[in-house]
């Protein structure tokens, strides 16, 4: 199996059971690069660097209540893969409190000697 | 609307409807690359300019009877955007002949000028 394909099926599993921080400390790089789709003012759309990845995932975690998470795939392709995330949750603070909200997305990752380097987030629109 | 998502969404509009050539036709730069995940020997898996594209579309058109298309997104993100397929066909000639099929893949575009310039295809595995 592929260093690709063994990363892909990992996060996959992980995501699926909600364990983002568990997903972050074993599968990614120290030097990861995350990219999402669009910045806002609390958060810049490129992050750099696994502390900066654990604080968004901790942010994530305390901030949101996950009534489903659904992932799908990995679907590999050399040396990166997609995801493809539904997730249904509520936020806890901040604009959207109390809303409930289905984050359609797709997520495209680069790995390099085994470890996530590079992820980037596209949202249904 | 941007380029990207207008070229998207009618993207996936054509594909659930079946118009892969209509969208080839209408949406794809003559200098586009597409790229599958594998190769075979039949079919490189690297291919350039919009006559190649229009043969491989052609090759699927005729040699597959679709029972259901499905497409999610477009899930854009700057340039590119990613769709999610599933393809429920039965394949009419080669070593599948006969055989029913779901592929079940994703596929990252880049547009540029209004046109899809590049094409890479991944499966879940």
């Amino acid at each position: 199996m592929s260093d690709t394909l063994e990363v892909g099926k990992k996060l996959v599993e992980l995501c699926r059971q909600g364990k983002i921080m568990e997903a972050v400390e074993t599968l990614y790089s120290p030097d990861i690069v995350s990219i999402e789709a669009v910045s806002s003012p609390s958060m810049p759309a490129r992050m750099e660097g696994i502390a900066a990845i654990k604080g968004k995932s901790t942010w994530w975690e305390e901030n949101h209540e996950v009534h489903s998470a659904e992932a799908e795939g990995p679907f590999p392709h050399g040396d990166r893969f997609i995801v493809r995330f539904k997730y249904d949750v509520t936020a806890k603070a901040g604009p959207m409190a109390g809303k409930r909200i289905l984050l359609d997305e797709a997520a495209l990752y680069t790995v390099k000697d085994g470890k996530v380097v590079h992820e980037e987030f596209f949202y249904n629109m």
